[in-house]
């Protein structure tokens, strides 16, 4: 008997163990895939990660639309984009620590760190004391290659926020510093705003990373014969935009595209220990702020043919490599669809512009400056407005709007209004050039609602290994910590 | 020599049939899982299908910060709906066959049939020969019971494509006569909308189903005690709101709800053979048409609280039960962020709304036949503002607004411009109405771009038995191949 009871308890234990033991395993089903789900996969050799600043649903459909129709005439046409195709599709909440709309210095610290901070912070917590270190800094530190790609300047908050902590995204100087001593191997697309600080007294960061074995690379020829005999690279070209920015696609012609400085990158990364990758479609949130929807799709294509290049590196290395596409944001509350079009759509009509608003802003510019405050006329821009946006049937109600918004371009921009109702017309952008891109989008069937950030939650795309995990709905540190969790960095 | 040039050619037979018969079958992952992947899982006895009429991720997202408000006073809670927890995501293209603006009959044809059509028409293909089967009908062919249950009229677009072929979604006597003929078991939530034909001198449609052997009921009472002794149903309260839909749910008081009639229907369809039951939020589809926030995410919660009867049902039946949810389109162009309030948000603004659109049109209607076209004075509704809209701090611009939107409400309504801008403005609803939730909206921080359906992509969620077919980006057509897919009905 006593033997007996004594089995019984053995057996109770062993199997109350064993309860214990199956249900510490995660369920093979994933549920939310965080972090807590832990990840026993393979580990990818190549990572790639695209962040489309601004890109929300509104900008991809849009842009689905838009490619649509340059390749045929039939109206119902619309092209899938490179990632929309990927097998595995998550949802991610944007908001920060602060806002339901964040902006892309706390929104940038979530993707590249896993930490929620205030707007404005860059990879630090809210009370700016403590220091969150990025993927990008724990692959470096692992040993893996790595590349950090925008198309705007490459100090700007979602490429500063994978090798900086600063307590204002706005330290521009430190930020530059910061990028010398990350020792990544691979910087390219903008430039710096601040190489030598606000007062422009301080050593050129430049000069500084030269110091620390960067190779500056500047002209075109000079960063497509890189290899990877030249070691660490800052490649930007010197004939960048405003904002020591890349051209908007739209304006680009014949320079480096985003495309370009990805297949580099890939080139000189590519090597035994593997590499991560970063890659900033950055002026599609610009585009949208300005509420030019041209001028945005194009940008987006522009992105897209970066994630190609990616993809064409992954048909070579499937079994080794995972691209995660994102955004940080919608920006802009750009919809596919206006009060004027109602249920009709025409987006063809975009296609007939062939500049950015930033380039219809300079043309702005010289008019103002020869016409002066009370020369302007509309009936001068209508032959531009045909040629330059395919603006052809004006209403009077167009017409009243572009004279007005004309007349208000026309005042130094110091003195113009700042009241409620100038701001909601314009934003703080060139108001004949906003008006322009307005009535053309409305035409198109396009609206948006602000010339800022929206709050609206956003798709992400995965595809390789560990790709399963970025299914379901997750909130944005969430896409840090399932990289981290997949790359095997361990998120803190 | 010859026996081992046979045996190499045999050899080479079978390996070629054998990878020949391998690659035949489907792979493990799941690409854009669509019918053409098959499904060799379990069936589910029980299918949920909620269609949130309007619903995409804004409106979700503004339904989570709202919800937050509501259950706390930390401006940054919000709280997850039932759904947007679920395990399975996908995002599904919403363009009807002629525009890529859907209308809600295109819509409903691709989530029931699998089928794109043009907008308008109801079932049928776009040169209006061709029925095409819906799920629902395929379901009670195979011995399940089948439940359809609406917050507007059960013969409005989104139910009726379920039981119906039309060449017009306006047949609605049509629509009303095949309700009958459906042998569904259980209609509820609105009413018809024309039940003895548009000059109503037909035979009641009602009548005709009650000969077909339908219980119809229509007291609250009568609905709450109905039992599976009572056959086959059609439910609607005789306290119906305008259109025969039920009321908003911000207006709702103790009238039964979109989560009473579907635990109702839960109730009465449980059956061994098992049953199929679609459930729309419909009437966010009309809060969003006026462009009404509060009301908008007060039905979306009303339709989250429907959902949630399925959940408890899910808890019961896990392991024979699939529940997806999706919407059928955008509407309004909505946005969670505004112009004049840049990056922030103040949803608690929207709580302090207590009735819809609806019923202050009421208001309105009534003060007009009271003053007379000039008697207008705005100080009048001031207290009103302030009370059922908690708007109190007016600026000067919203004050012009408001006061030439309450005048153009004074003027009769067939006697109103339609010029461009008052459109624009008014978007043909009660000028003064839609002016007071526009100024509220925004002020709260959410922006309105349309008064129709816009052509973003949306989200899907589904949970339980083939939920898993539901990752990855696909068309709405979709969405429809894989329920009947994971369902077992064929597809043709």
């Amino acid at each position: 008997m006593q033997k007996r009871v004594k089995w019984l308890s053995f057996s109770l234990v062993i199997v109350t163990l064993l309860v214990l033991i199956v249900s510490a395993f995660p369920k093979q089903e994933i549920v939310n895939a965080g972090v807590e789900n832990g990840y026993y996969g393979k580990k990818p050799k190549y990572v790639f990660y695209f962040i489309g600043d601004g890109m929300g649903m509104p900008q991809i459909t849009s842009t689905e639309i838009f490619k649509g129709t340059l390749s045929s005439n039939n109206p119902m046409n619309k092209e899938s984009l490179s990632f929309t195709v990927f097998p595995n599709v998550g949802i991610q909440t944007t908001h920060s620590a602060n806002t339901f709309i964040t902006d892309s210095a706390a929104a940038g610290t979530a993707l590249a760190t896993g930490y929620k901070t205030n707007n404005n912070i860059l990879g630090m917590d809210p009370t700016k004391q403590i220091k969150f270190r990025s993927m990008a800094e724990m692959a470096k530190e692992k040993g893996m290659k790595v590349g950090i790609v925008s198309s705007v300047s490459i100090d700007h908050a979602t490429p500063a926020v994978f090798y900086a902590h600063e307590a204002s995204r706005k330290n521009l100087y430190e930020i530059a510093i910061s990028l010398g001593d990350s020792g990544f191997d691979y910087f390219a697309g903008g430039g710096l705003l601040s190489p030598t600080g606000p007062k422009k007294d301080k050593p050129n960061a430049l000069e500084i990373a030269k110091q620390k074995g960067y190779k500056i690379v500047n002209t075109q020829e000079d960063v497509m014969a890189l290899t990877k005999n030249d070691g660490k690279i800052i490649a930007f070209s010197t004939e960048l935009a405003a904002d020591s920015a890349m051209q908007y696609d739209i304006d680009r012609k014949d320079r480096v595209s985003l495309a370009d400085y990805t297949k580099k990158g890939i080139e000189l990364l590519d090597n035994p220990n593997g590499f991560f990758m970063m890659v900033e479609g950055g002026k599609i949130d610009w585009a949208c702020h300005a509420n030019d929807a041209a001028t945005t799709v194009r940008d987006v294509m522009a992105f897209d043919n970066a994630i190609m290049e990616a993809l064409a590196f992954y048909a070579k290395h499937p079994n080794e490599t995972l691209i995660v596409v994102t955004g940080d944001h919608e920006t802009g509350g750009m919809t596919v669809g206006f009060a004027g079009t109602q249920y009709e759509t025409f987006y063809n009509k975009i296609n007939k512009q062939t500049l950015s608003f930033e380039e219809f802003d300079k043309a702005i510019k010289n008019y103002r400056d020869t016409v002066g405050p009370n020369g302007a006329n509309l009936e001068d821009w209508l032959p531009v407005l045909s040629e330059r946006f395919g603006l052809t049937e004006l209403s009077d109600y167009d017409k009243s709007r572009l004279k007005d918004s004309l007349a208000a371009s026309m005042i130094d921009p110091k003195k113009r209004s700042k009241n409620e109702q100038a701001y909601l017309l314009y934003g703080g952008y060139e108001p004949f050039s906003v008006t322009t891109t307005h009535i053309l989008n409305q035409k198109a069937g396009i609206g948006w609602t602000t010339y800022a950030h929206t709050g609206v939650a956003i798709p992400v795309y995965a595809q390789g290994i560990g790709g399963e995990l970025f299914q379901g709905s997750y909130d944005n540190t969430d896409v840090a910590k399932k990289i981290m969790n997949i790359m095997g960095l361990k998120f803190q």
